[in-house]
């Protein structure tokens, strides 16, 4: 019934852009369709039997150890995620963070059967040399309307170490062309650079976090510090890492001036070791490390320390970004006019890339280049999200969720002092810490089996990373559950 | 009227999907449509009015310095890329060589206009952890259909540098798990390279070649020698380079034993130097950097090589995979039954990846992960895209096109021979040399101008790129109008 449902919906779309796709004629103004199912429904354990056979099949083709189960993605909507056995999940994972609005959003099915986009979905341009005549538009309408404060430029990139690596090639050819007076390269640097040797290839530095994530490729990987098994058997750079602030819940702060002293401590020893710093990384929360938070006055104190060391300043907000603490950047709750010099994104923005200040726009084409830069049909749904988003008041929505989120954790972590602590959040960017490891995988198994999809993240946390769709009514639904399952575990 | 005509497409493929979306109605025999323009038209110079005024805009946004013009999708077809002057060009370098049958291809158009589809388009998965339903079957009618020799697992990624930057991963994670006798590693491992030091981040190498291109991360980089502004201010690694035979044409290989003895050399050299190669990375045509092209003698050489020091042996097919040769593989014609370990793609099969050996699988989840891993919305397209290869016997239509092309090529080079040297290429994957930089760049644009769409390559090449229905018929209609500029220029 519900796939007869589905149907409907997909049916009534391409009724509507059968009209739409009559020349000239405007879309019809949209409506708030409730689009989600009333609660978990669960048949199997998870996974079941249809989950276990195809992870079998997937099996002879890739590793599937990190396979939770598969996904019918045709009767998912909303909030929920139905698995192949018939299992309905309210999801407050959503993919690794990277659902803004939920499955199969009425207006985005909308979007996609509109014969008028077709094209944009079968031939994909190499964006950097032959963009569609549509390009600049859809960048001003999507990422353009939403940049961080004082950044008017945006490029785009497949994923988010791509986002990251590219970032970071930025910072390196802005200090560099610093250094050189902006003058052009010399005759040795451009010898020299073919065969990965100094000046052309210079042995300059980014200064990253302990406990910090900021992607896979070797160069992010090298800024990477939040667990070992991302890290072994890659060589990496000898790059600086210094202490992220470790709080104390309730908030207390006495961590941030050491913390802010030991970055430049590091900034003048690695210049002093001929490995300057050009840029600093740090994402505004810490994410995959274990949802770790810093003040404001540690980003603001962090982004000066920069600025007087002549470092760029990126702020990776990946996972942050999209609306998920309440604002569209989570740098912004710092209250700064100039937070950053580079601010990139992923995930919930469905396509990557990095908004950057004037300054750091590579001074040659080719420089910052590969053969896609990004895809226009990702951009194309982005626009769509960021009106939904706007349409539907969703970062009003995050903001009254994640109170209640908040208040409902307060509530279970005075109720089971010996298993809950350290509940913290902004926004529906929340997280809790568990007694200990063990403890935790049976509060995410058991969830599951009640249909409470959960992730973790650091060494004993969960974090909640629901859609911006996720009502104060699904945080009751899940804080019912949730305290069933502790309440059995205790 | 052109447009007419797309709409007319468009209407049909809605038209059919909406029977197509009736519940157990199976997709009706494909019909091969011939669907494409009968030859250039210039209406203006390029770029034209209409491109000048939209890179103005975009120059707000982004670095324009490399876009060529903007382009009307919609209206583009089969070989021919029209812009938004209205000028149509004969496309000759199809996307930086990414476009595998051409613009709009009507299979393509249907496919993404059935409603089955759209939950693919709107629900993009975390492929790592929640794979939908019909991902083992949908990998096994693309990918795995057309698997290389010898290997059956294959790990898809969004783009050709993730693609490849996992793949080296891939490679490291196996020479130390060697290293290690497939020992669990050691806490000094798990300890040190989270802070990016050996042992668990070990001094280990890709070899690779000069002239090369494996793309522009900072991992790809490290092993990329074509050209110096793509090098040029990034940190790199300390990694051994080898020079890429320089074939005189028409053929001689007497290069070939000393370009294998140095590689040799350098193995040895740099274990002793104690950063021992893991990997040899090469592609089989080396496209960016020149086509430059080897023997089957020396990658089977090479290949031996590789065996013979235990270092695993990975072909970039980026450029050269997908049909563009003739055969699906461009190492194909070298003839081996092992001619690798991996193989890593993109562009023309529209997602990124790699295959691989089972030994290359790594031991752990999460140690070749992110968020993506890749985009089911492009296997989708791929696995038609691959229909159409075979319904319409392209792989053959390629050989015979590319003996067209390069006999008209011999023939123009002993018409003009102060101007042409070095024609070159294995099915429609051709070169050939320009006396210098400037005539190439005067060639390019008046090619250009005269609706023939083009791309250099190397110092002073020019790479042909069609797509695999790049047929005689086109072959001719080009070879004409490149004489006539040859003879302008002359």
């Amino acid at each position: 019934m519900a796939s007869s449902l589905i149907s409907r919906q997909f049916a009534l779309s391409l009724k509507k852009n059968l009209h739409l796709s009559a020349p000239g004629c405007k879309a019809a103004p949209k409506t708030q369709v409730e689009f989600d199912y009333d609660g978990p429904s669960m048949k199997t354990s998870v996974p079941g039997p249809r989950s276990e056979e195809l992870t079998k099949q997937l099996g002879h083709i890739q590793n599937v150890g990190a396979i939770n189960f598969f996904c019918n993605y045709e009767e998912s909507r909303g909030n929920y995620l139905v698995d192949v056995d018939g299992n309905r999940m309210l999801d407050i994972y959503t993919q690794i963070s990277s659902i803004p609005i939920g499955y199969n959003h009425p207006d985005l099915l909308k979007l996609m059967s509109n014969p008028n986009n077709l094209s944009t979905l079968v031939n994909r341009p190499a964006l950097g040399i032959l963009p569609p005549e549509n390009f600049p538009e859809k960048l001003t309408e999507s990422l353009v309307s939403v940049a961080p404060s004082g950044m008017t430029r945006v490029q785009t990139m497949s994923c988010g170490s791509c986002s990251n690596e590219n970032a970071y090639k930025a910072m390196f050819i802005w200090y560099r062309n610093k250094e050189r007076g902006h003058n052009a390269p010399s005759e040795e640097d451009l010898t020299s650079c073919i065969i990965n040797q100094s000046p052309g290839c210079p042995e300059l530095s980014i200064l990253s976090f302990m406990g910090g994530f900021h992607g896979r490729t070797m160069g992010c990987l090298a800024t990477t510090h939040s667990k070992a098994i991302h890290k072994l058997d890659v060589p990496s750079f000898d790059w600086p890492i210094a202490p992220f602030p470790r709080l104390q819940y309730p908030l207390e702060e006495f961590t941030r001036e050491n913390a802010q002293e030991e970055v430049e401590d590091l900034i003048v020893k690695w210049r002093q070791k001929g490995k300057p710093v050009a840029g600093v990384v740090i994402e505004p929360i810490q994410a995959e490390g274990g949802d770790n938070h810093a003040s404001s006055d540690f980003f603001r104190g962090l982004r000066d320390i920069a600025r007087k060391h002549g470092c760029a300043f990126h702020v990776d907000e990946v996972q942050t970004g999209g609306g998920t603490t309440g604002k569209m950047w989570a740098h912004e709750h710092w209250g700064m006019e100039d937070p950053a010099d580079i601010v990139s994104f992923s995930k919930k923005l469905l396509t990557g890339g990095y908004y950057h200040k004037d300054e750091f726009q590579a001074d040659e084409p080719y420089r910052i280049f590969n053969t896609w830069m990004g895809d226009p049909s990702k951009n194309l749904i982005l626009s769509e999200v960021l009106n939904v988003i706007r349409r539907e008041n969703l970062l009003e929505e995050v903001t009254r969720s994640g109170k209640a989120l908040m208040n409902g954790l307060f509530e279970l972590q005075a109720q089971y002092p010996g298993m809950l602590s350290r509940a913290r959040g902004v926004g529906t960017f929340c997280a809790i810490d568990i007694c200990d490891d063990e403890t935790r995988k049976r509060i995410l198994i058991t969830a599951r089996d009640k249909g409470i999809l959960l992730g973790g993240c650091g060494d004993r946390s969960i974090r909640f990373r629901p859609a911006l769709v996720f009502k104060e009514y699904h945080v009751h639904l899940f804080l019912n559950i949730f305290n069933d399952i502790l309440a059995q575990l205790k």
